[in-house]
Order: C-alpha cells, then structure tokens, then sequence
C-alpha cells in the first residue's frame, strides 16, 4: 500500500538531536502460574521506573499478531524495515553470525558436515555432531578450495555447521539445497532455481566435487551439504531512508550482522554492559543513533530461568542512568521479540517498550513492565513503526502534507 | 503487501491441539444513556468473568474502523480471511442462507417476485410482498424451467424473495441485474459484463422467458427480476491455509454456508446450545477446530431488546463450563460484529474478545465485557488476525524466519 521509507526520505531533517534505542533480546514474558507476573514485572527496576514515569508506553507487535519472529525479523522490525518485505535466508544470517562482512556479490551457504558411507550415501546428516575442535580445521582445509572466477570463503561455525561464501560477479542466490533431509540417500546436486543463478549451481558442484576428495578420509565428516543458499537482500541503509549516522553496540555477532545489514558503523562493544556504555560515551558525538543489544534476557528465557531472566533485566536497569547521562533526545527501551521463561523459545506476545523524550505524554505509572505498557499512550503498534515514532519525538520528521 | 495465508501456509504445524471459536453473533452492544452498561457489561456472567481472570482479552475490529459488516464480512474476518479480499455476492449469500450447497460450476442469483401491468412494465418490485404460503409454490413451478445444457434451480427463501441456481461448465458470474429499481418500466435484460458470461446471460434471458409464460396468470407475482448475478469466490480451505480439521456447529443456515465456504465440515447442531454442545462433546475427537455459532444475541439487538440480549448473553454463559470440560488447548469467544440494542442493527465498534489458553498474558481482571477488554492485552486488533492468534496460543504456528 505504502512504503514507510518514502515517507521517511521526504519528511527526514537533521536537527542534530540523537537517539539511543536499547534493545534487550527477548524482553517480554509470561507469568509462570495465572494471574502471576511477567519476569519484566517481578523485576526491580527503580531506574526504568522512574523513566516510566517521564515515558511514553506502549506494545510492540514484531510481524503481526501471533507471528513469532526469529532475530533477523525482529531485528529488521524494530530498525523500522518490514520484516514480511525484507526476508533474510538462513545462509545469509548464519554468516552475519560469525561477523562476516558480505557484499553485494556474495553469496551465503549454511553448511553442515555429514557421514557419507562407501557408496556415497549419507549415513548421518550431521557428521556424529563433531565438536568443533575437529571441524574448525577441516574448514580450513576448505577454505583453499579454488573455483574459477570466484572467490571461495569457508568459515567454521559451530560443531559440525559452516558457512560458505562465494563472491563473484552475477551468481545469483536462487540455488536449492543439497541436503536431502533424510539419511540412505546420496546428497543432491546443487540445482538452480533459474537462470540467473546457474553460475552459482556450478560453482557450488565444483567446490563440492574438491571438497570430497579433500575431506575423504576425514570420517565421520568426510562430506558436506548446503542449505539456505542466498544473497544479502538489497536493504536501503539507515541514512538514506532516515538521515541517521547509526552506530551498533552489540556484543554478540548476529545482532552486529544485523546492523550491517542496513547501513549501522558497528561500533567495539567489548564484553560487558559497562564496556558497552563506556563505547557509548566514547563515540557520542559521532552518531546520532545508536543501537545497543543486550542478549541475556532472551538467553535466560530460552534456558527457562525466570529468576535469571529477572536479575538480568535489574542488571540493565543499572546502566539505565549511565545511558541517560548523555541526555539522548530519544531514548527508546524495547525487545525485538518476547521470550517467556515458562516456553523456552522466542514468541509473539506483544513486547513492552519504553519511549522517553521531551514530547511524550505522560502515563501516571511508576512501573516498567507488561502491566502498565498494555495500557500505554504509545498503544499496541507494529515493530515497524517504532523508529517513526523515534524520529518524530526526536524532531527529525517535517510535517506530511501541507 | 503480503497474505496471511502465505505466511500461515509456511509455519503451521499439527501439535494434535483443538481450538474452539464460540462466536455470540452481534455480541458487542452500547450502553442506552451515556455512563450506562452495555449488554454485555450488564450480564451476569459467572462463567466467562472466572474464564476472564485467566484469559486475555481485546478489541476485534471486523473490517476497519467505523466499517459495519454484514453477517459474510464478519465471518470470514474472524475465520481469518481478509473481508475486503473475499467479496460474497448477495446471490451467493441468499444460497448459502438456505443450505443451498453451492459448487464451483454454479451462478447463484437473487430473485424477487414483482408485478407486470398489461404493457409489461413493473407496477410492484416486490409483488405485494406476497406472503411465503403463495410464493413457495410458485417457486416449484419455477423449478421445472429447462434450459439445454444447463441445470436449474429454483428455491424459495422468503416472502417474496427466492434463489435461481444455474449449473453448468463454462458459466461466467458477471451479469448485470434485471431488476431496473423503478416502477412504470419494463425489467431490464439480463446483461453480460464480460464474455466469459455470455453464455449466463443467455441461459437467465432463456429461464426468464419461460418463466413470464408460467407465472402470467400468478398476478401480483407474475415475474420476477434477478439481482446479485455471482458465484461463489475461490476460497482456500482451512485444513489448506491452517492444517486444521474444522467442523461447524450452527443452528441457523446461513452461518452453516460461511462454514462451509472456508471448507468446514456441517455437523448437527440440533436446535439449541445443550443440542450444540452434546455434538461438540460427541464429534470431540474428530476435529481439530470447532465454529460454534449463536444467533440470538444478535437478533435481540436487531429487535432493540436490550434486555432480552442480556438474557441470550446469561443462556450463553452457562454453557461456557460444559465446553470447558472438553479442554480446548484454545477457546475463544467473540462475534462477528457488534449489535447494539440501541441501534437495532449492526455496528461497527469493536467486538470484546476473549482467548483462554495456558500461554496468555492475563489482565487481572474478573469480568468479560467491554470495559475490561478495552484494556486487555490482545489490543484493539483486526478480526482477520485472530485465527493467527489462535493458532499460535495453540502451539500451531513455526517461527518465522531465523
């Protein structure tokens, strides 16, 4: 119907005033028995609380109501990029995991070890699960494969996953995978999905066919498949669409990836929440957005650690001060998803978040958490939307029409 | 932009999981003088306000803001597909209001009695509004029309309101409407819109010829005119779109044709809520999704009886603990539109939603009705988004994306 970002482009203008958004993974929960509190509303959190009371509140839905998003759509929502529009594949995400810097002619395969048996048919699709002390130096082995006209990249993941980057001019990411799913069967052959992605089929057989001769007496992983063959999607950067100098503090890679993706500096964030405010206060005046990621929420939650997930929000709310010393014109706390500790995965209840800025309307509430952000002025609103509501409160969007 | 049902198609899975939607047709009301209750807010309501305590509730919005639906828009909302997508035509509507099952082959059209004078020209577009008694058989007579090639037939609805279905292959749906809205002229020709419906056009002007010489001496009923020319839309199935076996549990037949548009199967609902609930309880096993329709609510708005809506809200409630007994993994109760008593029709203000399952937010309340749903933490939401809802809370939707 519309594109948010050719509004954003039309309406963009720097006043020089700067955003901090925070985003702690997997923030929002579940109470553990009825009528009980959420992990973000067992919490003690004098430092949100008292910015609560100053905020705007409101519910993030990620995708749509009762999608649940993986990080790469909860991400690209929040960053203000419709996460049904710019859909990223598995290879492509797995090599922004292991902070690979992909290009536009790169590209990006997920690949896993497996166990061939003499007659060339797979007898374990993950190679026996090999740690990753002995897979780290087959990929080096790998990673000198030569294919014509095309640079090879292999780079050890985790255990028996890799990643695969071939760079050339037209390779096309339309490839299917050579991962038959099941065990008996010999692996496929890379096939392309169309013509523009020939080149890309035959450069993955060439770099197939090397593999198993090098690889052919490193049994249980004497052979690999590929899944999730794609290209980087073509993602306007944060200052076209909005005018922004963005810098990424995230200490994990993914999240950096993700902020590559659309045009963030990724900034060092060190280890630590002090060494991620410290990179902030540090490079302050060289950006005039900055997206700091916290990953131990939804760590806890995906372990099903209530008490955990609580004291790692308190731990947050500590730095809130820190942060707010700067005097960001927009600070913005907020999840990319909701990660309840009683499902121990990601989910699609509504993520509560926090806007504070001199142009709020004020809730009257006291408390930071699912209880008072349900009932918030900001109401329930797309992930997508939330950086609109950024730039606006930060003066940087002109008035739509006359 | 993107559709639902791709997104659905993509992520369901089958967990085993049973969802039950009890729809309270009309079920949101308007309080008679300003600060007064609504209906529903008026009700007592033991059984949902307990269910609400442990649920979360919200707004459904059937269409968009400030849009009335009727009873086909409204349905197909909440069976999650887009109203404004899927458009019943009004000939379709009346032949699903009468059981008429109809297929892909077949054009279904409205007629209406009304009177020629001796010149021809229409005296009376609804014939006296004859009474049921005179024009059913009259509907009979009009059954044995033949015309080559094609099958038809003629089915009385009401008064002086009837069904024509013509059946056959290559039958176009896209034929203007005879009936010319005026007196003191002749009714119009059946008309193509296109030439895929020429053939349809061909086949009304041959029925209603043969028609004008069986009715000429059925005066004030001696013709008819055709309105509504449609067929029915192309509509994927539920077990398509969610992987869900629904059956339908609805006493009146209109609501049964919905059902059975979206690929429901129609079980037997006997005349009452006890007779609807011993078929749930009864086909329990066999279905994963169950539509449980009830109509008075509704009709005691249509009527302006307030309290006889509450009464019908009460009757409703006390059948919510033997639905409960069956532990539906999701139950959800809505409506498909709001009826205020006040209003005697329709309306377009948001429909209170409840949705009972072990992975809901709850909202610390003790009532269902408008009030508390108001503020619940499904928001204000779209009725085409509520089976997304649903599905998730049921453990049936994937993740998406990595």
């Amino acid at each position: 119907m519309y594109d948010i970002h050719d509004l954003t482009r039309q309406l963009q203008k720097d006043n020089g005033s700067r955003i901090v958004m925070l985003v702690a993974d997997g923030l929002g929960g579940l109470p553990l028995t009825p009528g009980g509190k959420t992990e973000l509303d067992t919490a003690k959190t004098p430092n949100l609380d008292q910015l609560a009371s100053k905020s705007s509140l409101g519910m993030s839905v990620p995708v749509l109501p009762g999608i649940t998003p993986g990080s790469g759509p909860g991400h690209l929502g929040l960053f203000g990029y419709d996460p049904l529009k710019y859909q990223i594949g598995r290879g492509v995400l797995e090599a922004l995991g292991i902070d690979f810097d992909l290009g536009p002619n790169d590209v990006a395969i997920r690949g896993n070890f497996c166990t061939l048996d003499a007659a060339g048919k797979i007898t374990d699709r993950r190679a026996g699960r090999i740690d990753s002390d002995r897979a780290a130096p087959l990929c080096e082995k790998l990673n000198n494969i030569k294919v014509p006209g095309i640079e090879v990249f292999v780079r050890h993941v985790k255990e028996y996953r890799l990643v695969i980057v071939l760079r050339g001019e037209g390779l096309g990411g339309e490839v299917e995978d050579t991962d038959p799913q099941k065990t008996g069967v010999p692996p496929l052959e890379p096939v392309a999905k169309n013509a523009g992605s020939k080149r890309t089929a035959e450069a993955a057989a060439v770099f197939l066919k090397q593999a198993r001769e090098i690889l052919k007496n490193d049994a249980p992983a004497n052979f690999l498949t590929l899944r999730g063959i794609d290209k980087k999607p073509a993602i306007p950067t944060f200052e076209e669409v909005y005018g922004l100098k963005a810098g990424a503090i995230a200490v994990y890679p993914m999240y950096r990836g993700l902020a590559r993706l659309v045009g963030m500096t990724i900034l060092d964030a060190g280890q630590t929440l002090a060494d991620q405010c410290a990179r902030l206060e540090a490079t302050w005046r060289d950006y005039s957005f900055f997206f700091i990621h916290f990953k131990y929420t939804d760590k806890c939650g995906e372990d099903g650690n209530f008490d955990e997930k609580v004291k790692k929000i308190q731990d947050l709310d500590a730095v809130v001060p820190r942060i707010m010393a700067q005097r960001p014109d927009v600070f913005i706390v907020t999840g990319d998803h909701s990660t309840p500790s009683k499902m121990q995965s990601h989910s699609w209840h509504p993520v509560p978040t926090l806007l504070a800025s001199d142009l709020c309307r004020f809730e009257n509430v006291n408390k930071f958490g699912e209880t008072t952000c349900r009932g918030g002025s900001l109401g329930q609103f797309e992930a997508k939307h939330l950086m609109l509501l950024a730039l606006a409160h930060a003066g940087r969007l002109e008035k739509f029409g006359a």
